[in-house]
């Protein structure tokens, strides 16, 4: 089944930069791994701000909720998932 | 899969009776089916109101639009669809 | 009578990981508590967040206060309750 | 239990009057009943609107509900029903 | 003149208890007052929450406001004041 | 009391210019007539729209709901009264 | 660039079921075109809705609104266009 | 004084096509005018809607009112009108 | 030009008394000094909150920005401004 | 592609003096060289508030976020990007 994620980061501003880091780099990692296993099939930019839109495929909410609630930065988002049928034009 | 659906019945007020009664026994009957099919689990009446929440359980977003759209009332309707995960605690 | 209960846990991302699970000890042993008594039917986590939906069954709003307000996340948490009438369909 | 009716009246500002008075007439019939009742305990308007917020006490919200929905405007109002709890103040 | 009063209160989660004690206490005292002085009618609790809705009756907003800023949790709640008119039903 | 009332006119732009003007006048008649009995203070237009926003005085709401509600466009209008207390600055 | 694009279908519940087929097949043959230049990438059924959420990708948002206003349906639409920029992971 | 108008176009889609266009064409001339007189500075479409957002520069709001109920969509549009300031790097 | 100005003050509630009165002090006095200037025309008490609505009168937004952001709170207030035009009945 | 850009800043009321001088200054160097690059055409000063509206033109919405995520205040601000089209009343 697939999912629009929209993801708004709120770390705070004054987060040590080196903690940041730390955080993204196995924010990215996570993101690989989900990307491999077909979870994670595209994502992009909100321009101007630090949220993204994911477009996601999982068996069903439980499977997505386990793969989102396993990035680094997860503690410190707010998620709005939204649920896709397919529509009639792709069939 | 399970759903949460808000469903706000704007059918006009100035229906005339005997019309509304028609739409309203095929809705049931339809109703009925999806129950059968384990597709409507329950369904709440919001009190004041001719808006439903339903339980629902597909095998995704897509057959659960094909079970809705095909209620009577589905061209006079609003539908929210929420995309409801396992809870820890049901485990 | 019967409620949906939607549960937002704004207990701060720096919270130290030990008093965190201290709290979700303290918050599920309750909930037993309460499903046991009847009061909490059936628990939903909302995918992508720390939000859960409950469906809960009280004598009335002041019972359905008593119980929210004992678990242990509750001074961390916005609730919206809604009440639930019984739909014709059900009858 | 405790219900505060949140009540908009939408019914077409170009309804003929004489049909708008037999339903004001109805409308205050049924509410006067409801009184009898103990279901309907205080209305106030909000004022520059033709909506009211009514102050309730019923079982539950089914039997709120069929008290709301057999008033004459239910087919030309917007409801909105708020559960109260009993204030620790009150006790 | 009548006005319903939401109040939500937002005294941080982490406030000491005692402290929290000590308000609670100064408010409850400064509440009876106000229903001595026939300002404040009645009080909700709204369920799952720390927010109350009050009926209370007043010369004028003015009056209203030194009422409700007199009230100890005042600097941490968000209030909204909804001015009240009388319903014909009630004449 | 003091309020400060918004109000949106929504007649149809499909009515006839004559009806339009006839209410027009009738409108302004009476608000003439609400000026001299010291209720209504001052209007603005909200510019680009047919709102307008009115700073009105009266014993109360109930008296502010018998003047708004006698406007000739009260039918087709939506109203939104805030109740306004004295600022300390202008004792 | 890219456009996430949310398309809410208002098209009257009693508009003639042939009229409705008719823009339709009109609406999925110019859908077709705008495929085979690029521009509709994806299209997604937003479940229990006659609306839909689209993946664009277009020279600027001036051939984009060329396209969708080109598009059937388009009168009794409303649209939502949102800017989708690079995520730096899809680099 | 500048301004940034945002007009909604809510003509009903089923205004006959002649009609539309003789409106249309009464809006450009008007527009042209207001250009004409500095008061309209730039127009952009927003995408996907048939509404635009404007750049007016006015002596004041009054002078915006009686501009923009001179085109010839005003009775069927709604408009919100945000006041500009010069920001301090425009100095 | 006329504006009516909406200004919450956020200063977090557990500021020393002694900064907060010093603040007062001088907002009053500037405040003062922009009456004096007949820029501030009057001002209202929202009740039950620490917000005020403020009758206005600039030259232009520019003019009343400067005006605004000289005032003590500043820092810590969310202001809205909206631009009054001239009601027909006022001419 | 032009884009509407709402900037709101959220830095801290209590942040140094000096610091907040210093981001003030790298933000107007950076804006510069953003006019200079022709991406920044125009920016108005939200009245009353921190916030400003800018007018920008970037080839693509991943042009604008690099520009905007570059500016100094970028860690404490909200931003709004609206893309648009170009009137057909501009060619």
């Amino acid at each position: 089944m697939e999912f629009l994620v929209r993801t708004t980061n709120n770390l705070p501003a004054d987060t040590p930069e080196e903690r940041r880091r730390e955080l993204l780099q196995a924010e990215r990692a996570r993101a690989a791994e989900l990307r491999e296993a077909g979870l994670l099939k595209k994502l992009w930019r909100v321009p101007g701000t630090r949220s993204s839109i994911g477009w996601y495929e999982a068996r069903d909410a439980t499977e997505l909720h386990e793969a989102l609630s396993s990035l680094a930065f997860f503690p410190w988002v707010d998620i709005v998932v939204e649920p896709l049928a397919q529509h009639p034009q792709e069939r």
